[in-house]
């Protein structure tokens, strides 16, 4: 037997490392990237930025005026703290980092499948409660929550293959019943008609999760963590120093205060959203489900057939029938004016 | 009693966050960054290349050109397989999440400080092995490796703070006596003459650590793990995807393939090691230690007063004297031909 055989974890051992499709020369509308590429002026004052960056010295380690430009973009009151991790995964393994040995996380399913990854890596139970028609069910969840006791539950809102809200009483009930930390996953709030921003103030028990991946910047890697300055300040101890680098800093501190840019992309993004949903919606063998996010979720018999006549006309899509309990569900994520317009003929095409 | 004191660990609630000291408008000698800041157009040139990022994309998640540009620079046979992370930090912090609940990492002390916070924050076991005359304690070490079967044993190669290079045979001796996984940390292997890459296709549970903030890029935050293809695709299933923002992958397939300029920058740092350490053994109340690294270790009784001297001339170096058996010793790092000369004229005046 060889050495990494008898070294490592065996549960570690049993799982595939995360899969990413090559998507070379494709239509991507997979993976909740922004469609919009910034334009030559743009560009040259973005690279301007980060020709100011000093690459031989250590990133400021505090990032502080990062979590300014953030906290002006997103609204986030000055009473909260702010701590950043390159993307929300590192802020999630940080979380299940300041559980203890046997402790649990808890998230419902389907949702974001890093929860219970990341708890794998860190040694620590997962709690599935699953979702019934794609909202909580809250008798269920309360019932786990009393007996297993998780140390944190995640909560992605909008969540995410899904695309929408679950009941907001619900999850306040939970909120209100547990001793774990709630964490609301927002990803997705720039597509979204409500978020738990301004309910840090009310639960001392409650932080959310944002990222400016699905805003225009999945490439900068930045994920931010808003709660009170108490837990962000216990958080932040396990935080690796350093760990958003000076590039990142530079591009962030550029690209977060462009604020009419973003909002009007994600303005855009929302109408895109509400023409292809009207345009899936014309075939009757397609089940089309609302969304708040920047992807549309759908079900179809002819979810592989469909999915591979995409992918032979260069387009990707998310393909979700392995997932647990979404046989024949696809995802696609809304592109630009012209990337959907592309995805619709293909659609009209396949379907008519 | 808050929300946070209830529900965060109590040994995550006891240490401090880590420090960094202000240092704005010092002449950093305290962190082992490279004092050399590129010329105009390298720096035209490097920005060039990021201006080409897809920055509404996610990154590649492999990041296989700069793998290729690291196995050119620091000539990693393609036999032996890397694993990229956000700094040395990050791929620690990997290793530690592959031990089991109960396990035990070692190290030696006085050495590198991550090793033992990563083993808190990822709840395991940290075995200290003391150094005697910074070297290896073998007797003692191979005893601890016996009674309590650590998972994985750090070693710092060269070791900081101390600067110098174990005795080989001694860790040949360690890497052969154990199943653990054995970690050389050759952070400043650019500045050493011995590692132990070549030895790597000889032991199947040795693995090297590399990182390029010592060479130049501290800002960039980009470390390495070289190991066998086996054990770097077993420990790549606990790497979150995306670790490596585009802007850093973008950045390094520019930088590290400046090969030239990386060699005359680490042959300047040697020379001017050899000087900083001739004027500082001058002072017989100084002992000047041997360094194989970008930075020298000192000890004199006047620690504290010389460290707050340089700090009034807004120079900035280590303060070990609170680590432990560390009482009255500093570390230096090596500058430029100016920032020694500072630091020499400041040392003069001291202690003439």
């Amino acid at each position: 037997m060889s050495f990494t055989k008898k070294w490592l974890r065996k549960d570690i051992q049993s799982i595939s490392a995360y899969h990413v499709p090559n998507s070379d020369n494709f239509l991507k509308l997979d993976a909740m990237e922004s469609p919009f590429v910034p334009n030559q002026d743009f560009q040259n004052e973005f690279t301007d930025f980060l020709s100011k960056v000093e690459i031989n010295r250590y990133p400021n380690p505090s990032a502080d005026e990062v979590v300014q430009s953030l906290r002006n973009l997103m609204g986030v009151d000055d009473s909260y703290g702010v701590l950043l991790g390159n993307g929300s995964d590192e802020l999630i393994q940080i979380l299940a980092m300041a559980c203890g040995e046997k402790e649990s996380i808890m998230s419902f399913s389907p949702s974001f499948v890093m929860y219970e990854m990341i708890a794998k890596f860190t040694r620590l139970n997962y709690l599935d409660s699953p979702l019934i028609d794609f909202d909580i069910n809250l008798e269920e969840a309360l019932n786990l929550i009393e007996t297993q006791k998780p140390k944190i539950i995640f909560i992605a809102y909008p969540n995410n293959p899904t695309g929408n809200l679950f009941n907001r009483e619900k999850i306040e009930t939970i909120i209100k019943s547990t001793d774990a930390l709630v964490v609301l996953d927002e990803a997705y709030y720039a597509y979204s008609n409500d978020t738990f921003l301004n309910d840090i103030a009310k639960y001392e028990n409650l932080v959310l999760l944002r990222t400016i991946s699905k805003i225009g910047f999945a490439g900068v890697r930045l994920g931010l963590l808003i709660g009170s300055k108490e837990i962000v300040s216990g958080l932040n101890k396990i935080r690796l120093p350093y760990n958003v680098n000076s590039l990142t800093q530079a591009a962030c501190k550029f690209l977060l205060n462009k604020k009419d840019y973003l909002q009007s992309h994600a303005n855009s993004i929302v109408n895109e959203r509400k023409k292809l949903i009207e345009s899936l919606k014309k075939y009757k063998n397609i089940t089309v489900f609302p969304s708040q996010a920047n992807f549309v979720l759908i079900k179809t018999e002819e979810s592989e057939k469909f999915f591979n006549f995409l992918l032979e006309k260069k387009i990707l899509i998310k393909n979700l029938s392995k997932m647990k309990g979404l046989m024949n569900y696809l995802r696609i994520t809304i592109g630009s004016k012209q990337d959907n317009s592309i995805f619709s003929s293909a659609l009209d095409e396949f379907f008519s």
